[in-house]
């Protein structure tokens, strides 16, 4: 297997190859906005078949999805999931370039989508181009599914895949979404986490009260602290009974994978501004409690009075906002349930609880054969062995393509750990960008001897 | 004592009477904005002299106070406090007249401080008047004290107080600044609650994190939550070890006053739109709870992401505003030193604990001598009983009177329940200040005749 040529090719293309992501980047494509977005679509299917991507732009209902494939009928199948919308880039007044001009600093690329998510969907794009101009004609099959709503919490995505099971059908997801380890060592990431987010609020008198009052009149804010406090103990742990019940036995294999990540929790905790980093069922290694501890985070609370000095006021309902991250195999809906149920028996049925979102959490485990093609391909291509997180603590839309198209999904990212995905001055190093061209080219030559060679030792038995 | 005359004197003269309070409440005096406040101050001084009070304007470090004096030297003394400054009249669009320029509709004057508190105050100077033009001469003196700061704390009450004691000694203070009962029938109130007003703060990490890493690092509004739990459990009593140590015990006379005021807690809570009333350690009667009841209440809570929908962020900091109302015997600052030893040994020596207001409580026993006679006074110019309220929910300067001037002090309210103030149409019920005027003349009438009955007894003793 000698990618050697690939290799070259995007060396000696690299000023050409940042042109051609340039002009994706100019195009705005801000989902929440309706800014751009079906420009971008289009541009991207014209870019795809630039390079010989059989591409489509299929519409939802609201922003398309641009599917596209290349390659040998009935072969093996990469399919590669991206996204091309966008966060909006506000504030515009922290930007140190206009966030659609693309520029080149230092060896990063600054514009919105640099890495969120135009920069790493399109290195996949240029693996193909690289590919064939190389080696020629692909070995497999490759699909690219790019949706244009995952800032907005890919609302169809789930029923496009679903309706779509054939157009998709493939033998193994890779999603290119994240970043590298802090260290600059690449990753192969085998899950996400899913998520709850619930909106909890109690209420009490029909309106705002004079504190004089909290005497003799119930208040809502004293109860909602005390609801939360039987949601979680001092221990940091989730006291709604049974919240743990569906987590999946850690493999020793995936233990051993994350004590292999270096870490050192006395910096990253003074990193963070705290004294120390939070005890759990793992204890406080943070790499263990990033992977495999779910968790049920207050992300707002608000009652009553909050601007400057004091106001004497018994509140009329309280709020707060929790977000619950999910371990397979826990699933959102059993946890909104064991969650309402919880309440109930601790006397808070009344407390009004409003889902937000659902997300599933997904895990290739780490034995699965191609964990291992896709490690290796990936250490061809950056000349170093990638880190297996089993997980992370984010969530996405991975669970979608594991659960309709049943297949492992692997998660390689090409952005560096600093890239200000959201944020003003998002960025994609430059050497990220051409290793995920690498990379994906290395993954089709990974993947398609894997399974000829699976192929011969069947047709051996 | 007949005061008949009295009666009949502010009956036959109630439209000039009237016509002098319009011209105070015409004048602004908005004390937060240091808007007409002086002026206001020079006008009630004149409107004092024109009645035959003796009256100074007195600077302070912020508005003046306006002291005024009539009466024999050498005799027993009132001394009437009140405030003619008022709150800020927006939102202006919800008045439905301007609020400097009095309406009378549906026997209510309509303006700013119509009720709070310069009709109330005004109509003790009314009564000076009426004793005068009825009666002739008064049998004792009367001195008021005016301030200019209530609507922003009083800042500059206690130190004017603490260093006018002679200009200031007095054997009783009478203050009007409340309401009478919600039935409508006059009140004679013994005292106020007192306030510890905190802000309390726990911090996490130095900056807002992606809610990811709640999984390896604290979080702040967990911390708040459990530090708030410790601090009042779910059987809503303070869990702050001393806390209720201070507390006077009852008297059997308070405890009975405050049994006979007729209540319909039913209705109370329908009214709230609430099921049910607290349960505390009175059990769950509204009026020993709003008299008797030290409390621990969450005037506000603030934490992350508040708008609607979901954001998932773990919060770098979580602030709870706490007014805690204290009863006689416990003082603020003693409280404050509980709450902050009590955090100490919980684990939460961290959470920053900011003071914002100290209040001390006040309360006159039910058995001095001089509240059977301040409600003969009451009953005889309202023509009916008031009840006796040994305190009220409120916090307010009464402390300051019964501290440095060691005097029993006593609220007679003359506003209706309904008086709207702080908020827009604000009002004073006609009845009331005219009654007002006459329960003044009647105090003085009363009071006078106390001490001259208290002189002789004890001159033949």
């Amino acid at each position: 297997m000698d990618l050697e040529p690939v290799y070259a090719y995007v060396d000696a293309h690299a000023d050409a190859l940042l042109a051609d992501l340039f002009r994706l980047l100019r195009q705005r494509s801000i989902s929440t906005q309706d800014d751009g977005v079906k420009e971008c679509a289009e541009l991207l299917a014209t870019q795809m078949r630039e390079v010989g991507i059989d591409a489509t732009v299929y519409p939802t209902a609201r922003h398309p999805v641009v599917y596209g494939e290349i390659g040998p009928a009935g072969a093996p199948t990469i399919l590669v999931y991206g996204h091309y919308d966008v966060q909006p880039p506000e504030p515009l007044e922290l930007w140190q370039c206009d966030p659609f001009e693309p520029v080149i600093r230092d060896g990063k690329i600054y514009a919105r989508g640099s890495s969120d998510n135009k920069g790493q969907l399109f290195a996949h794009v240029k693996g193909i181009q690289a590919y064939r101009a190389a080696l020629g004609e692909l070995p497999l099959k490759v699909k690219f599914i790019f949706e244009g709503e995952e800032e907005i919490s890919s609302p169809n995505l789930e029923p496009f895949v679903a309706a779509h099971r054939n157009l998709l059908r493939c033998d193994v997801c890779i999603f290119s979404d994240s970043h590298v380890q802090e260290n600059g060592r690449p990753l192969v990431v085998l899950g996400l986490k899913g998520m709850l987010y619930v909106e909890i609020t109690v209420r009490g008198a029909d309106r705002d009260l004079h504190s004089m009052r909290a005497a003799a009149v119930p208040s809502p804010v004293w109860r909602l602290v005390h609801l939360l406090a039987a949601l979680k103990g001092e221990d940091g742990l989730v006291r709604i009974p049974g919240f743990y019940d569906d987590v999946r036995p850690l493999l020793p294999e995936e233990i051993a994978a994350v004590e292999a990540v270096p870490c050192d929790k006395a910096a990253l905790a003074a990193d963070l501004g705290v004294t120390s980093l939070l005890v759990n069922r793992h204890g406080d290694d943070y790499y263990k409690n990033m992977i495999f501890e779910p968790t049920c985070n207050i992300s707002g609370l608000t009652a009553g009075y909050q601007g400057p000095g004091s106001k004497t006021v018994l509140p009329a309902q309280a709020t707060a906002k929790l977000d619950l991250r999910l371990v397979p195999d826990q699933k959102p809906e059993r946890v909104l349930e064991l969650l309402k149920e919880h309440l109930a028996r601790s006397g808070y049925a009344d407390a009004e609880v409003k889902p937000l979102g659902f997300l599933e959490p997904s895990r290739t485990p780490i034995t699965h054969p191609l964990v291992a093609v896709a490690r290796r391909a990936v250490a061809d291509a950056y000349g170093v062995e990638p880190y297996v997180y089993p997980g992370i603590g984010g969530a996405g839309p991975n669970y979608i393509f594991e659960k309709h198209l049943g297949v492992p999904c692997l998660t390689i990212p090409f952005a560096a750990a600093d890239q200000n995905n959201h944020a003003p001055n998002e960025s994609m190093i430059v050497a990220g960008y051409l290793n995920g061209i690498k990379t994906s080219a290395a993954l089709i030559e990974h993947v398609a001897a894997f399974f000829s060679r699976q192929a011969n030792s069947s047709s051996k038995e």
